[in-house]
């Protein structure tokens, strides 16, 4: 928070001009640069068209604490004016009172829409919406439609979709876009420029996912959402890119095994940072103390073969990369719907016979290993080594395969419990992985060694 | 492959009802679900103009296969009817002879067009790219652009964007919207209704990700490739969300630990599943093996203190977790520009703290783990049991702070040696901290236990 400090008068200078100038994306980018209070003191002295201008881009930092700084009256002016999806994603991350207050403060239908999208939960299809969108009866001409675009909707950059309802219980019947509504005949029904196709909708519910694959599979700039037949809002493509860059971000962190940060890695305050890593961090640790009681329970076995232990390492470690492996691929493969809750047994079924294979391989590469060795004279296994090799080949298989099983298993097992699949980390899978692979380990040990060096 | 036989008639019934009447991207889906060869049948009973628009989805699975597995001329026909973009995806991933043979049958501007793009390595900005744009000279009125338009190109569903350039020299000098276009007057010259500011653009070299960073800062809904001031083409943006969409899952797949597959999880073949995992299984392995040449290092001491062993499965997880977060951080700071290759010193004086900080965490549980035990009799430690709670206490901190260090730099020093940051995968970097999480173990063991259990 000391860059305060370092506007110097050089950069006021430099600031100003982007400020004034510049793209408003490239000035939202200047601004994140600051402290919130330098940004708060610029954004002060910036006309009132191009503040809302600035406020509407999703991409600037702290909006929600930028705009409780502002006076009351100036606040719910700028909210009034810039697009409701933004408007409300403000609202959503604010504190109250300030929240209430600004709320109670804006123009009945304004504070009425916005009420709504915010009783939708955050990620929903309703969440994500604009209510600005274009929707004629289906009774009116394409020149009488495109007058109304001229003139009504002038402040509108971008026409995503023309929707087309029946006049009578205002339920949507057609989609269609400018580019088709140009080419009518002026005298024309809009529904003649319209295909005839049933629009592709969806519930206010829907999470934002569905809604992002609905938008690639049928190349749409923007998808309505209805509820009993009627538009309730639209979701455009550049929200959902947003949505999408958001949501990679939370699925990379947590799936290092971590909270996921809402902030920018060099903007995180240290404290925050410790409180998203340490909070998994020790949950792991504390699982992973079993493994410390697992081989309590086998310090007799350890104690007469000491050989046993140089392998533990890598054998717990293939465990964990083999389901990390199982577990990356199985998330995706939700995420993208190639598959569903009801598949966990075709994808069993995939993985049991995957992980033999792959637990095999490993398994003749480890016992290569210890083979040469011995023969090279690198290292002296003792005289039942082809016996500690078999044992190091043997629980391979099993951890592998076990290995590859559970870790294609637990998103499902997440997901029908209600969390997100792609919580299942990969620290989390090979912590799980870690203290049965070294039953398997002991187990394989106790049945090939017994009588020789156990 | 054996749906084939799956197809009984009254699945052929559905499918053809589907095929004439569906949503393209509905037909699509249908015919990912049957094999090659059912899809290619069917394909072949469809009207031509349908074939293009199925064709054109990049969503259809094996669309080279099936181009190839049609009569020359008609795959001629089809690759010449469809986006020029999608023509290149599919022949840049077709095999040869078939790709050249096709290619020399085309018409020769486009196949200078096709052969221009192929040119341009995969996932750049040009190989994305569709040359079918909208672009007037700076001289033409608002009335002949509509004009043009409406008759010219009247085959587009979408008009992305309008690029204006200069008369003389075809150098890009503005672009506006057709939402912009309708509110102008007819004889105004097309630059009134363009915004007086220079377009954003991208070099023909850009990667994906830059465009799609584009495009969601400045919501646009194409951007421009140039080159020397003129397009070459453009990149929509249903094209950076199925980019997206695909880049998302390599990530995920790389950073489980594996070759990112190139098909839907239940559509690889056994065989090349085998591959793609365990190719890098085996890597891993053999580093692995590392730990059990450091493990054999110390076996003197680990006969001395068995007691050491119990630990080092714990220990070295908290070396894997600490990395694979740090790594998970960097990788997507990296992918969202928000630091770059030069940052690295300032990301190593942030992970340094916070290794040194989760790590005494997980000391403070971990000597309060043994000491619980201890006092409890669940498990007797030895007479030093307070010298080994010390060295697990002590070896955590180095090794947390040491898998912090080194999962953060990892990406650095893969993007500065060329390669992806993302391929830092977290079993790549638990591996690359589990032998040096040994040394410091037992280097720490060594100081603190000497002269009693050492």
């Amino acid at each position: 928070m000391n860059e305060f400090s370092t506007v110097a008068d050089d950069d006021a200078v430099a600031i100003a001009r982007i400020l004034a100038n510049d793209h408003v994306a490239d000035v939202v980018e200047a601004l994140n640069r600051e402290s919130r209070e330098t940004a708060s003191e610029l954004l002060s002295e910036v006309p009132f068209e191009r503040a809302v201008d600035i406020f509407d881009q999703p991409e600037l930092d702290g909006a929600p604490e930028l705009i409780e700084a502002l006076p009351r009256a100036k606040a719910g002016k700028l909210l009034a004016a810039m697009s409701v999806d933004r408007a409300a994603d403000i609202l959503r991350e604010m504190e109250e009172p300030a929240r209430s207050e600004l709320i109670s403060g804006l123009a009945p239908p304004l504070r009425a829409t916005l009420l709504a999208i915010l009783g939708y939960p955050e990620g929903s299809a309703a969440s994500l919406m604009t209510t600005e969108f274009v929707s004629v009866p289906s009774d009116w001409t394409v020149g009488r439609t495109l007058d109304y675009i001229r003139k009504v909707e002038r402040t509108r950059e971008t026409v995503y979709a023309i929707y087309i309802t029946d006049p009578e219980t205002h339920v949507l019947l057609r989609s269609t876009g400018l580019r088709r509504l140009i080419t009518g005949e002026p005298d024309d029904l809009i529904t003649t420029v319209a295909p005839d196709r049933t629009p592709v909708t969806v519930s206010p519910l829907a999470d934002s996912e569905k809604v992002a694959q609905l938008i690639s599979k049928y190349d749409l700039l923007a998808v309505p959402v209805v509820e009993g037949g009627k538009i309730l809002g639209i979701v455009t493509v550049d929200d959902i890119i947003d949505t999408m860059i958001e949501e990679t971000t939370e699925d990379v962190h947590r799936f290092g095994g971590m909270e996921a940060l809402d902030e920018p890695y060099m903007k995180m305050s240290f404290l925050a940072m410790i409180q998203k890593r340490g909070g998994w961090l020790c949950a792991l640790f504390i699982s992973e103390m079993l493994t410390a009681n697992a081989m309590q329970a086998y310090e007799a076995e350890l104690e007469r073969a000491i050989v046993l232990t140089l392998f533990i390492p890598l054998i717990m470690s293939s465990g964990g990369n083999s389901g990390s492996q199982a577990t990356s691929l199985v998330i995706r493969a939700l995420a993208l719907r190639e598959i569903g809750l009801g598949d966990w047994w075709r994808v069993a079924l995939r993985e049991l016979p995957t992980g033999l294979v792959l637990g095999s391989m490993l398994g003749v590469v480890g016992i290569c290993r210890i083979a040469l060795w011995q023969y090279m004279g690198f290292y002296d296994y003792g005289p039942h080594w082809p016996l500690v090799a078999a044992t190091v080949g043997t629980a391979l298989v099993g951890i592998v395969t076990f290995g590859s099983l559970s870790g294609s298993m637990l998103p499902f097992a997440l997901k029908r419990i209600g969390f997100d699949p792609a919580s299942a980390s990969a620290p989390f899978v090979a912590t799980l992985v870690d203290v049965t692979g070294l039953v398997i380990y002991f187990s394989v040990a106790l049945v090939i060694l017994r009588g020789t060096l156990l």
